[in-house]
């Protein structure tokens, strides 16, 4: 009882509390149209970021949820944002700002076409290929990490890759400004994409932890855990 | 009770009874593949494959289903076959035969990404543009309806146009080789694609009906009633 005392009256002793704080996550895949029936997605369940989504907020976070198309139920407490296409996740993070940690768990579409078809596009008799030219989509984690006032304290970006997990994500951290990178392998065989399980590796400027396989509820409370200390330690030093 | 008994004894009387029959359905989107992440979809639903497939087995018949990715429930009753791509729901579908009537009400993508990449595709610093190679699909329709000793008795193919509906329709009518093609209006301000209701025109080689907007499984009863006259009719006129 006294423990429990001493957390309500100091949330940030321990680190684990959120309170007080805004945190915004983008999730699950998007959804980029080649014509009004036709369009490129991924496979991302939305699963890791809903459920990022869903411990913030029960560690006492403000929390705004950017997500692309899923089948997962709204949660209550949570301010769900949907969207389609990765320049609609962009507008729909930059609306929620400022915030003290942005966490990019969706999959964006590094591709969108090029030119999205009005109508149903018609094969014709004996067209045998076809090119479908494509367009670079913003970088919602590079956006959110550049430098300037409104930048997220916190800047979290997850990397799905199916090789060379640690290297690709490096080389993610520095090009995009992010402050960590939770690196996992989606490869098919790994049952991580859509699954409810994941294994990350938390690359960061001074390093590299490889977490346990863990339920991506417990990831997430891990992760902002994690988070939590950071910004109390971020606090402690400004002050 | 006596029409009830003639029912029963008769279940061609009226045509409405598909006992003794095997129907094919498809339904769904097709996914196809562009790496081990990524794929091409449609905003298919499936819900008018599997109404059609609920009805036809409650008049009776025995029923294969071939589905794409959908979030609906399983049938009890109905023979139920989850395929992802085009290729593979033509080699279950034709796995299925013989079958008396075939009704292709799924949206199989067009079009398959010419090369399937083992790894995630990577984009390169600065790469603003590129073009996805794609390669046709097999045409489902067009195979289950020419002709051969396995060609179903009556063969549906489903259009789900953008504009000018019906001579789309029309024209894949007689290059398909079908028996019937079911024309729907897809636009997105439609509802139709993923919604409950439909809007059809059932085109033959005798003409076009219009029918009047209705649920889809009001489509389906409707339009399993006809095939059942069909069959019903056909069998009279070769005995």
């Amino acid at each position: 009882a006294i423990a429990d005392a001493i957390e309500r009256i100091l949330p940030g002793l321990h680190g684990a509390s959120l309170a007080g704080r805004h945190v915004l996550i983008t999730a699950g895949p998007t959804y980029e149209p080649i014509d009004p029936v036709r369009y490129i997605a991924n496979r991302s369940s939305g699963k890791q970021g809903h459920a990022l989504a869903r411990v913030a907020k029960d560690m006492g976070a403000k929390v705004t949820l950017v997500s692309g198309p899923t089948n997962l139920p709204d949660m209550p407490g949570v301010t769900t944002i949907k969207v389609e296409t990765a320049t609609d996740m962009l507008d729909a993070a930059l609306a929620a700002l400022p915030v003290d940690v942005a966490i990019c768990a969706a999959a964006v579409a590094d591709w969108r076409a090029a030119h999205q078809a009005a109508q149903k596009l018609k094969k014709e008799d004996g067209q045998t290929g076809l090119n479908l030219a494509l367009a670079r989509n913003p970088d919602i984690l590079a956006t959110l990490a550049a430098p300037g006032a409104r930048r997220p304290t916190l800047v979290i970006g997850f990397a799905a890759e199916t090789e060379t997990i640690i290297t690709h994500a490096q080389a993610k951290l520095s090009r995009k400004g992010a402050d960590w990178i939770v690196a996992n392998d989606v490869s098919p065989d790994t049952g991580i994409m859509g699954g409810d399980h994941t294994e990350v590796h938390l690359v960061s400027a001074t390093g590299v932890e490889d977490w346990p396989a863990m339920g991506k509820d417990e990831m997430a409370a891990k992760l902002l855990a994690r988070a939590a200390e950071a910004l109390h330690a971020m606090q402690l030093a400004a002050e």
